[in-house]
């Protein structure tokens, strides 16, 4: 089965806004077990979008199509679909009231522009759209299957799972078995995964065991996939060899985020956290309050950027301040064990680091930061050191902080 | 000027890797003036990488192709290139010494597979790698130009600003003028936008004007280009125009964010921020603290999620609390003027509020919340509806935050 993706979006060439759809809808069809063959990208432009819908269709049995299908006047992939399959476009009424309904319960009046989104190539299936106006579109010609979907990720995600996962099962039902399993590692970098694992998994290999590794900021992904009648016995088998060299380092699979598993520990124990961040200012937080349940431990936190605020939300000493300066080991301790008391928890996190790019000294450069946990049994604290862009070095020491926590947590 | 870019990479395509390279290419050579007129991802595989080298050569004066040129054997895209234009692979010593250097100067031994990097299509132009060990390549062939770059961001990145630009300057000496623009507008969705503008944009268009829309979450970009003589003329009354329709709604131009507009206007007027979330979660604080040069203006703030948490840290009233409910207009006042007090901040933001997908009821549903702003003259509350998943919702509240201060502070 041969897939392409076809992106449309003039913002996309110019650099204005990042593709991601690219890489959420490979990673979704490779965990079907179909691999994207090609993809596409071409601007806000009839003959451009025509062309490469054209000769995707030639080469393919599935064309997915996103972006313009909006109420704007460079929203024009659903007509470019309808003239080249030769189909007219047609009112679909459903669709006009669910659009109306929108606006409605939003309180703002219906643009007319807005209608253009209810018109459907005649014959094609239309997929629902929950979280905005454009619904999707399915059709079938000569063959192959085109799908087009709306280019804003928060519509077409769950679009994707909610309508074109049953189509794909049904209209393309895999001949093989496919399985495969993602596991999550930290606190090594992906040679070193690659070096532990690669040898003790050849043998699987030869029999059709597949890896591919994929290193992230703060963590590497190991996704272990096979196909065939033996497919699920040699996922297993693989999983159970990384699992045996990498032990304590995997922190969870799938989907799974370290900030997911955190809560998910704590949860399970009835604990609870705060956090007091200096350097990620608010990235902690803000990580662990996007999983959703996160408000039955995750009580809350200090954000002291300033030095004032370290002393006056925290109780940070102005004396362990001016001695050690704000990024060091004994504020880093003070800090948690100031949110620890203040907010009640059971455990508390601190970091205080240099993100940069002003602020760093020859003792303490740009990407120095300390990560103290405090809890029932006391304060651990550890350096780490991560010179790099601003936001990267949020995510790499915030990450190292929800790792210490995790190892504090035995399941 | 025709120009397309080929990204290489199976990694890509299965999802595993995000491709950054489309966003970051499309800017460098829009802000350079030339449009990129297609995007292609192929896999690791001879046949896609020659048959997609082919058909954009056919079509573009000008091909970009990434990935591909390290060592291991899934690197094909020297190979293909070299056969393609039938020029045979020879080794260029200048770059195999440097390889040598590279490994000697990290005390490591050089892998025999490392030299086939040094190996270059006859009569190409190496463009030196500073960060790594794979050159660039570039060659004329039938008055096509092709440049191969290094997969590697870190690498590819300084690669093309030092010889990729230079070429381009020297060999597309731009023949007409280019100017762009991009005005940033927020508090209104984009259809409303062009609503307003296109209409009495009309006339610069027919003059040659370019105007293209990108909607984001809370924000609609509007961006302005032209060619030709009079291009600047044509942008700055297109800019003039917009200005005049839109006036406050928008927030800056080019690259700012609200979070930057925000700390600038507050660095200029020397007055201090401070926040209070809870619905929001540290994502505020944290967009905040993205913007260097924060630390001037930007406090600290609470993440306060438990009602305990807002009546510890932040002295909301438990009566308060009590009658009104933690997601109310008292609770937000009370948050943002105990986060003003308590960090004797200028400013103080508040937002609180039901992220979902738990904690709705009929009265304030999922999406809804109040954003509260303390300064010198009083505070102001306000209500905000945002029924979405849980991290656009944070990012509609906090650009919604972040505007409320913005016009209260003109600049």
């Amino acid at each position: 089965m041969n897939i392409e993706i076809i992106n449309t979006g003039s913002e996309l060439l110019l650099g204005l806004v990042l593709n991601t759809h690219q890489q959420w809808l490979g990673r979704q069809l490779s965990d079907l077990g179909c691999e994207v063959s090609r993809q596409v990208c071409v601007p806000d432009a009839s003959r451009q979008i025509q062309a490469a819908l054209r000769q995707s269709l030639a080469r393919a049995d599935l064309v997915i199509a996103t972006g313009g299908l909006g109420p704007t006047g460079d929203d024009l992939t659903r007509d470019c679909a309808a003239r080249l399959l030769r189909r007219p476009l047609v009112l679909h009424p459903a669709t006009l009231s669910r659009i109306e309904r929108y606006f409605a319960a939003r309180k703002r009046p219906m643009p007319a522009s807005a209608r253009v989104q209810a018109l459907v190539p005649e014959g094609a299936a239309v997929l629902p759209n929950p979280n905005g106006t454009a619904p999707g579109l399915a059709m079938k010609a000569a063959g192959k299957w085109l799908i087009l979907l709306p280019g804003p990720p928060r519509e077409l995600r769950p679009m994707f799972a909610q309508s074109v996962v049953p189509l794909l099962r049904r209209e393309f039902p895999l001949s093989i078995k496919f399985v495969h399993r993602t596991l999550k590692i930290t606190g090594m970098g992906e040679s070193v995964v690659e070096e532990k694992i690669a040898g003790p998994l050849r043998p699987l290999v030869r029999d059709g065991l597949k890896i591919a590794y994929c290193a992230r900021v703060g963590e590497v992904d190991v996704r272990l996939a096979a196909r065939g009648p033996s497919a699920a016995a040699l996922v297993a088998r693989g999983a159970e060899v990384v699992r045996g060299l990498l032990g304590p380092s995997i922190f969870g699979s799938g989907d799974d985020s370290l900030e997911s598993v955190v809560i998910r520990l704590l949860t399970g124990r009835r604990q609870t956290l705060a956090v007091a961040e200096s350097c990620t200012g608010g990235f902690l937080a803000h990580r662990l309050t996007n999983v959703p349940g996160a408000s039955a431990v995750f009580l809350g936190g200090m954000v002291t950027y300033g030095n004032q605020a370290k002393e006056d939300l925290l109780g940070v000493r102005a004396a362990t301040l001016r001695r050690h300066g704000a990024v060091s080991r004994t504020v880093a301790r003070e800090m948690a064990e100031g949110a620890r008391r203040l907010l009640r928890a059971d455990y508390a996190l601190a970091v205080t680091g240099v993100a940069g790019p002003g602020g760093g000294t020859a003792k303490k450069p740009v990407g120095t930061a300390f990560i103290a946990l405090a809890g029932k049994k006391g304060t651990t604290v550890l350096l780490q050191y991560s010179p790099t862009d601003r936001e990267t070095f949020k995510f790499a020491i915030s990450q190292r902080a929800l790792d210490l926590l995790r190892q504090a947590l035995p399941a």
